[in-house]
């Protein structure tokens, strides 16, 4: 009992289920060195108060001040770290246009270090000042920028998961950025993942490599191959992107006369560990496949709206068992925040239900049972992604690390609308889903570490 | 040239036309003792040294900083003041059950007057700190409550259009919160009018009554005929909901064989001065009418997605010359922000344009050239908020009143992603609109007096 590294006094929310929030109401989170919930004590066990009594007066007790609640911190599934710079912008584009009009250009720009640097310090303090404890990165096609993210990361505390992008096919990528050819996207992949994994051996919170084909259009056969192998070599994770709009699927399909589920598969690059972002157009074969490997669809409803020509059934798929997460996509997505997300999320689930052509009847607007509510939604910017990561974030449960975000829902510059003596904590929790703003985020703390603070 | 009350330094953003965003770039904008623009001058004009010299070290000049942009205040079209104690919660149900179950109770309690304080001095704050100038409301059925409210926006500085809210069909309102009969709810309005004009005469930025029938389900037929009688009587502006979900529509048409637009029409409620929420099943004729008579449509993007069971045609209806703007409609839309109401209109829009059902082919998928910009989207929540008022705002443009807001994009606690040298304003502009937080707006002025600031 007194070999915890820190307590803390709270009342906090965690999914129990996808579709139920549990409420932990003045409990002790005890937290050890490695920065892990080592346990939690309610206060109707008969230890709590003698847990209390030990800390109290500690320096490292910490007590909620009334009307703070402890969320797990969220994990962000798929940003493009590099599109920071763009973010909010050329928004109007169809995605063929926009990749090669704004985005490859841009992305071109981090072969300079120092430019790199600027942006990627930026997002990543962005997203934690966000509650973003655990993100997924698309750093670009070079490789000493892309371990640049991964350094930021360790050092900013921040959980990051960073893929060298690879980019090697001619037909579909411009001559000034892609990888100069398979094989050194190949070698350069692979001293990527040395690197980073040896950055990660040295760093409290993890940071990872990531294989990264950025999608099947811009990877030659042989790259998509050579990566599913280092995959395996490393036992990294794998992140793609994958049936986002009626041009990439259509591709896939003319190059491979399968969908890009299962080209991803016979590639070797759907694995337990594989996140794979949007997914719109998976059909049943494809969302068993899914399941079957484990593999996690990275949910992005913001840049879906722009890009994806279409609302991706999250209901459904999870029904059918497969994993799934949230991401910001930025800058496909224009926004840092995965409460942000969250909030589309639930919008565009109840748009595909309901349907939005008034000139149809009801009964043939929208797709019965597609909706998902607001616990569903925080289930997927937490819990979901930690299982779509095969990591042990995104819950307050013991055994998981100490990844959170303090709300203040009380702060006077951005208070939320709270006026009942006794408003109860289901309703608070969802006035915190859908009104928090940043600056109502006081700390977010990463395995056990404080890594932002409003104060 | 000596007589200016204020002369503000700096680049602002302002709508030319629906589709188009003017840039006044380093320009003057000198303010008269009523709070009106009356000259704006830009760098090219031969008088702005002069004019510069004059004011430059007065204390009534003000040069932005750095990184500050002037955009107009927003203008909200539909607000429930007293809902803002529920924002945020119960958005799972529809909007019968939502009204019955939720929004009635709570809306009952504001016959307490203190509780009615508390609620109404938050939301005319949280809407000022979130960039709206303007709002037009809906109170309770409570005579002082609602008088209460139009005091409240005199005395923080909003312009506030306020309604006394008419609900006297026993048949559709619940026992304990209704007006106690048609004869009481129209004296109670007139009342009503009378005290909000008298208080409006002596308001600088003016507050104004209006003529508000909840919606037809909750009125009789006397009510709302003789609600049109007293809109004509006082010459006051006229708000009700209308076509918004299945569900209404529908009963709209079995009372009277006919839709909303043509029901409301008939009691005479359409002017030039009515601003009616939502209208997603505005068929083409009721379009026409709207445009005729000078009826505008209160826009409401987030809510829509939970009621509305449907996106409403924005593109179709501007081509049809039908005046629009935005609301928040608090709390069927959790979101004070019109910034969030404006990013949604476009991610609706998009939405139906596409369409949602990926098992659709493209072809069949939504409605070809729905989509808006983000440049539209401003309009909305501006220039077309003005016109939908009939009133000198929205815009900055001479003879228009001093309602504006100061972004900061390089506040360090949420700055924008600006890293070029020499970032393009149109790009620096949709990154304010699609990023910024109620953080960034850092003065707020309405008829050239501060009402809010961060610092
Ligand atoms: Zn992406
Ligand atoms: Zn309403």
């Amino acid at each position: 009992m007194l070999n915890y590294s820190m307590v803390f006094q709270g009342t906090a929310f965690t999914s129990s289920t996808p579709k139920e929030v549990k409420i932990l109401k003045d409990n002790l989170f005890c937290i050890n060195g490695e920065g892990l919930i080592e346990r939690i004590v309610s206060p109707a066990n008969p230890e709590y108060q003698a847990i209390l009594d030990t800390y109290l007066h500690k320096e490292n007790f910490h007590r909620l001040e009334e009307g703070q609640y402890i969320l797990p911190g969220f994990v962000d599934l798929h940003v493009h770290a590099p599109q920071w710079a763009q973010a909010g912008t050329a928004l109007d584009l169809p995605l063929y246009d926009w990749l090669n009009s704004y985005t490859f250009p841009i992305e071109s720009k981090f072969a300079d270090l120092n430019f790199a640097k600027n942006v990627y310090e930026e997002v990543v303090h962005t997203l934690l000042a966000n509650g973003t404890t655990t993100a997924l990165y698309f750093a670009t096609v070079h490789k000493e920028a892309s371990i640049l993210l991964a350094e930021i990361c360790a050092q900013k505390g921040q959980r990051g998961l960073v893929g060298k992008v690879v980019m090697d096919n001619p037909d579909q990528t411009p001559n000034y950025y892609r990888d100069v050819n398979t094989l050194t996207a190949l070698t350069d992949t692979e001293e990527f993942i040395i690197a980073v994994k040896e950055l990660g051996e040295k760093t409290k919170q993890g940071v990872y490599p990531v294989v990264t084909p950025r999608f099947i259009p811009s990877c030659t056969n042989e790259a998509l191959k050579g990566l599913g192998e280092l995959a395996v070599k490393y036992d990294t994770h794998i992140q793609s992107h994958c049936s986002e709009s009626d041009w990439e699927h259509g591709y896939v399909q003319d190059r491979f006369q399968k969908n890009d589920a299962y080209a991803l598969r016979d590639f070797g690059l759907l694995t337990e560990k594989s996140v794979v972002a949007h997914c719109n157009f998976l059909d049943d074969a494809d969302a068993d496949l899914f399941a079957q490997t484990g593999t996690a669809v990275a949910h992005c409803p913001v840049s879906n709206a722009y890009f994806a020509n279409s609302v991706i059934p999250i209901a459904h798929l999870h029904s059918k068992k497969v994993e799934i997460g949230l991401g910001s996509d930025i800058s496909g997505g224009f926004s840092p925040s995965l409460f942000d997300n969250a909030r589309q999320a639930v919008i565009s689930s109840r748009m595909l239900e309901d349907g939005v052509d008034k000139n149809l009847p009801s009964t043939k607007r929208g797709v019965p049972n597609s909706r998902i509510t607001i616990n569903e939604a925080f289930y997927l910017a937490t819990a979901g992604g930690g299982e779509s990561l095969s990591l042990p974030i995104g819950r307050i449960q013991e055994k998981y690390t100490w990844d959170i975000q303090i709300i203040d829902t009380k702060l006077p510059t951005a208070k939320l609308p709270l006026f009942e003596e006794k408003e109860s904590l289901e309703d608070i929790f969802q006035k915190i889903m859908y009104l928090v703003r940043p600056e109502n985020i006081q700390e977010v703390w990463v395995q056990g570490e404080k890594v932002h603070s409003r104060k």
